[in-house]
């Protein structure tokens, strides 16, 4: 089998792990577990040796100097500049249109953890031999709690011959109850933004689905210039494209919704609660980056990019501090940290 | 009468006020409340108009260039600089030799909050009035809380023609229940170190009660050198000197102990807990020095001397940056701020 063709997608603030996650440097390009970025870490679990080809990035203008930066082999790496953020569709669309409309295309958004790095790679491969055949392939990440902040896919029937199953339903975001619910019934998994189809496939969907959508990005590739191994979309013609998410446009319309399941270790880190839940902790739940001293606490992080903090007494708190902002923040408060107005002004 | 003579004591390292209050710049030279400094206000409140002469100042020479530059007239103001600390009887011994025999002194910490100057200033004349008679006089704070940081007054009888009583006992650090005790009696006051007497009663009973301690300070006086405002004990005597408490060597002995009723809105600030109580609070019980931004938050303290601190969903937590230092620390877990390695190692 030809190799899986990693489209990696750098968008969103990361605004909930303000003061860490800065617009200017936000949260994919931060080596927020271990020393590695998220994004080097999409990259390299997308390796060679592990049946991948090179990674083909989308990113903003913004941003382009931190991917060039991470990159593992720059010479070796597509990277499509968008002139704004137009949602996943359009992102996806134009990776699509750069690559054979049999290449096999795993789209990986770069600022979530996964923590078992195998088990990726072995659903990996099973959404890649669905989408071979012709299927849209959703990863279905186990889920371990009941979330309200993901979607979630209702489990189809077995399709034969593989590790998958087709999509019974693409649920939104639940309520608490309804969470719940889904955990008990166990036939829902979190849709976790990572997706397996051929390039053709998906472009033939999208042109069905969203034509006019499809017809725009189409304009905006062909307008557009190479440079080394950037490629800019013409910026008038993009200005034009319906911004999207590739759920809503393609995967919740078409007839050949797959997903595999993936037990992995993932986690979206989607706020600091999230981020400290990833982490190695000490036997009291502590995690700390930089100097600390911790005295009578549990469940505390202290993430400190130079300033020594000490914490006594404390039950479920972060601790946060990046240049000369401090954050302090229940465990149970990380939701509002975006709309701090360190956050919001930044 | 005469002026009252204040004594101000600077001795103390003020460790649970860490990192605000640093070895080099403790507690008294330190704005806590208001834009004062807990010292400039006890020069302050003992002024000319209400009754007081030239403050005589008692410190080491590591706080000498924070005493010389607080100071509200430092040409009218004696400054006694101790070669190293001996505890309170020898440092009101040293000042009590600079003085007649006659005067009646007013020993103050330095490093007390003091809101409601006026019931301050009264109690510091019915004091004097009692002190110009032979008596001991201790300041009897009222006592609002059961309190087991503090000594404790029990009240004697009182004494004519004046608002002053005896000393029954003086008790020490009380337990917990004692101390719950105490505040239900009634009959039992703080006592927070201020005193007042004649010059020559003090070094008459210290003579009395500890000979070679009294002896001991006596040639270190004779012994020392002026320079312009400075009185400087001879160093090689000073370090012959036994330190204790002026409630050991003399208050406890004395059969001329008396102590006047002060409630006066006074506070140790002895850590971050009572500094958070003796400050201004918006309706949840918050108070933040410095930049900062507190959602969902009660009783929460923020002391930032720079970076701005955000605060979410938090109860009942002090929050301090200073130069580099962050501490955060519940209510409960005040006391031991002080034995933090950044407050040891300093």
């Amino acid at each position: 089998m030809d190799p899986i063709i990693p489209v990696v997608l750098c968008g969103g603030n990361g605004t909930r792990l303000w003061p860490r996650s800065r617009k200017a440097k936000p949260k994919p390009f931060l080596p927020l577990v271990g020393n590695t970025t998220l994004f080097e870490a999409t990259v390299l679990r997308c390796s060679p040796d592990a049946g991948f080809g090179p990674p083909v990035v989308v990113t903003g203008a913004l941003h382009l100097e931190h991917v060039e930066a991470q990159l593992p082999d720059p010479a070796a790496s597509r990277v499509i500049v968008e002139p704004e953020g137009k949602n996943t569709a359009a992102a996806i669309a134009l990776a699509a249109l750069q690559l054979h409309a049999d290449s096999v295309m795993l789209v990986c958004p770069s600022d979530h953890h996964i923590g078992d790095v195998a088990a990726f790679q072995a659903a990996a491969h099973e959404a890649a031999k669905l989408a071979a055949k012709g299927w849209l392939v959703s990863f279905g990440i186990a889920a371990t709690a009941p979330e309200t902040g993901f979607g979630y896919l209702k489990r189809g029937a077995p399709i034969p011959e593989s590790g998958g199953f087709s999509v019974a339903q693409f649920v939104e975001k639940p309520d608490f109850q309804r969470a719940i619910g889904f955990l008990a019934d166990g036939g829902y998994a979190w849709n976790g933004g990572i997706f397996a189809f051929r390039a053709g496939t998906f472009l033939d969907e999208l042109a069905a689905h969203r034509p006019a959508l499809a017809a725009a990005v189409r304009d905006a590739a062909l307008q557009g210039c190479s440079e080394g191994m950037r490629f800019h979309p013409n910026a008038e013609a993009f200005a034009r494209i319906e911004g999207e998410s590739v759920d809503y446009a393609v995967m919740e319309n078409t007839a050949h919704a797959a997903m595999v399941p993936a037990a992995m270790a993932w986690s979206d880190i989607g706020n600091w609660q999230a981020l400290h839940e990833a982490l190695d902790r000490d036997p009291d739940g502590n995690a700390a980056r930089g100097p600390a001293e911790l005295v009578d606490c549990a469940n505390v992080l202290v993430d400190s990019d130079g300033p020594h903090v000490s914490v006594i007494g404390v039950r479920d708190l972060i601790v946060v501090v990046d240049k000369g902002d401090v954050l302090v923040c229940t465990a149970g408060s990380v939701q509002k940290v975006g709309k701090l107005a360190g956050a919001v002004n930044q």
